[in-house]
């Protein structure tokens, strides 16, 4: 084997001196996760500028059996794009492939390359008359690339779907250093297995995405926006279906949160007040948005006042203006910080049925209630796609470290009754290397062994992104 | 190797007597496919009724090596589901397997078996207050399991994209005899690969499809057509997104017409008559639709109307009564057989990038005038999705033989055409056995290989619809 010197030489003739990153100071940004659960080693960081220089570079690693984890934006939440702590692994950055390669707006497309920050994507779009519908908070650091490989979802999969389904085609390096150039801007293309689809969502561990066609669809021009608040869960499931019946597609956003959301972030995040004058055990925050010049406020208010006749809620409040639509999206996006700001706390991005949701909300407060010590529950959510983040936090600074000492038992309960409900133990933030034991223990043996077949046929050697989701 | 009636023996254990078929008149319908293309024969035709019989089957015909060949309402235009003329393939019917399993209005999702009839499932929904938006000519034949299998597509697919995004969970026998039950009915489930979306358009050769879980849609209770003449496809493609701009997701079809096809439907179709008074060289056939009650036929009007000021159309029909979109349609759904009784022809199934429709059209039709004797071209489809059906009519029935005979050079130079503009030869009727080689001739070797890897790691002994796509 050679030593890492002879072999950072190799990589730099691949990928140009500028191209490869060893210094301590350099390279560390890329070796910790978004949420500093891990710290990994490299061989080097490499940063190639062309889609032949990612070839190389993963011809190489392959020819040499070492380790390739591919990195976007680096702001997954399952450690996934971070190396293990051997130093033998190579880190490889997208993010100076970074070009928009085309955009049609005719075609309602746009081939980005692997290292396009979201939101550089959305505004090229944009600036086009178009729209990118792939929407998330870390929108301004993370990367397409990245986005695909996790398979991303947010706050518009309601209407639009996950990071998948936004794709048209795809170009990809294989783990032997081969290109598969798959960037169609096809609507339909009935000509053989679905490479694309197999690669999004796998998280690194087939090929390195290097560039994608995407989907876009015409910009919004109008908007309606509602801070609803109902009695239960139950009702948010049938508002769902009214707000379906009446506006269809242009449901864009159906956000659960429960009463503590608001008395967390109206508490720790600095402006946010609660958009209602009187406390309610849940709400919904919801959003219509149309291409067209439509008075959306008025079918949103007739819509939540056939609802109210239907005793579906108990009190709204509509935006009225940008700047209040805005306060009622920060409420919701700050749950998060909120949560941090608080204390410590235990995370679970988890799915069910949406018609399952009530009783799995119902059947796992109760656990909490009778089993958590020194935690609240915090369960809030893209309830539009059964998706919650059924969090739990922390309420006392000093007893930190007992409250997260339970986390096994807690995350057993929890994913023990998402397979009760028939659910998914990880809905948007995928796998990793931090829900690995969890994949073996709650994927089926028969979708395991498939899964293994194919990683072993696409990469024999088992270069890619080692150790993580398989 | 066994005899053919140990096998046979074997097989009625497995099945039950009623359930294997091998007397020719009665395996006869199960071995020609829809187009008379091909003629095959059978072992024997199986006929389970249950997913553990399937399991059965496939295991057996693994532990033999028989070739196993699937089928669904053998309705398909390529072949995938006609065994080959050695005998020694088991052709397995899936026709009992047509329960519905389950339907979940509040979940939007309904479970149903592969055997089902398209029509059924839409029935099922419907009767739900629900709906399920595939829709093609062979609805009242075509069986779920297939049209997954072949990832159909049809008349909705501008709005709801073709099989595979309708798709929520599969229930699926690996050629390994082992079930791999994916029937979740989850919006959201980022844990591993995407096995399902492989399955969809793997045309049987990966495994049988036995049960799926299907997205669901309101009711459509508003709907507006209209039927608009245009110069010339560029117009089609900019009228495509003015309605995408001013209707949003209710637009959910659009397709195109040449003048030839109005003439063909006229003369050959009885009750069929032109929309409009004057010939026009283009027609748009557009449907709008909602879950709500919604002035539908307006905002169609006016985004005409807005279309007619800026030149993009020259006339245009709408439907006044039920009775009238039906005559729309019956002009649109007729047109292959109005080609059939004008004489024979030659079809292509080919897609481009939409905006690349109408620099395909004039390009292909040049070479069709300059190239083609005794043939003119008939050149409809799925325009809002790139999808042409690029036929071409013979219009001596004399010279029938010598018109057919130009068939390959045409292929080959539609096909060429296709692919300088980055197309697809093969839209949303699969590969099958009548496009295999065109498939190796223009797939890119690439991702050949990647298709040929994963056949062999999930089918290593080759047993699943050998001889079809790859």
């Amino acid at each position: 084997m050679k030593d890492d010197d002879a072999l950072r030489t190799e990589l730099r003739a691949l990928v140009g001196a500028d191209g490869v990153l060893t210094e301590g100071a350099d390279t560390a940004p890329f070796l910790v996760d978004e949420r500093r659960l891990y710290r990994g080693r490299a061989l080097a960081v490499a940063l190639p500028r062309t889609v032949e220089q990612v070839a190389r570079v993963v011809g190489w690693c392959n020819e040499h059996r070492l380790g390739l984890v591919p990195q976007g934006g680096n702001t997954g939440y399952c450690g996934g794009a971070t190396p293990d702590e051997s130093g033998r692994q190579l880190l490889l950055s997208l993010r100076r492939l970074n070009r928009i390669r085309a955009i049609d707006a005719d075609n309602f497309s746009i081939t980005a390359e692997a290292g396009c920050v979201l939101a550089s994507v959305q505004q090229a779009a944009d600036a086009l008359e178009r729209f990118f519908p792939l929407s998330l908070g870390s929108e301004g650091s993370c990367q397409i690339g990245g986005n695909l490989a996790t398979n991303a979802g947010g706050l518009n999969v309601v209407r639009y779907g996950m990071a998948r389904d936004l794709l048209l085609g795809i170009e990809a390096v294989l783990p032997d250093g081969q290109v598969f150039d798959g960037l169609k801007s096809l609507r339909k293309d009935n000509t053989g297995y679905d490479l694309k689809s197999l690669l999004v969502g796998s998280e690194g561990t087939l090929g390195v995405i290097t560039a994608a066609t995407l989907k876009l669809w015409p910009k919004m021009r109008s908007s309606a926006t509602a801070f609803v608040a109902l009695a239960t869960p139950e009702n948010a499931v049938k508002l769902l279906g009214v707000l379906r019946a009446q506006a269809g597609e242009r449901l864009s956003s159906f956000e659960l949160l429960p009463r503590i959301a608001i008395e967390l972030t109206t508490r720790y995040i600095s402006g946010v007040t609660d958009p209602l004058t009187t406390a309610y055990p849940w709400y919904i925050l919801c959003e219509l948005s149309s291409a067209a010049d439509e008075p959306l406020s008025e079918l949103l208010q007739q819509t939540l006042a056939d609802a109210a006749e239907r005793s579906l809620l108990l009190d709204a409040a509509l935006a009225t203006s940008e700047r209040v639509r805005a306060a009622f999206w920060r409420l919701r996006e700050t749950v998060p910080e909120a949560q941090r700001l608080a204390g410590s706390s235990l995370k679970h991005d988890i799915s069910v049925p949406v018609a399952s949701l009530p009783a799995f909300i119902s059947e796992a407060s109760l656990w909490v209630q009778a089993h958590v010590r020194d935690g609240v529950l915090v369960c809030y959510g893209h309830a539009g796609d059964g998706n919650l983040h059924f969090n739990i936090s922390g309420i006392d600074r000093a007893r930190s470290e007992t409250f997260l000492a339970q986390e096994p038992q807690i995350r057993r309960a929890i994913h023990d009754l998402v397979a009760k409900f028939a659910g998914s133990i990880s809905a948007e933030h995928g796998i990793g290397r931090l829900k690995r034991e969890e994949l073996r223990r709650y994927a089926s043996p028969v979708a395991l062994g498939a899964m293994r077949a194919i990683k072993q046929a696409l990469d024999p050697n088992g270069i890619m992104n080692p150790g993580k989701l398989l």
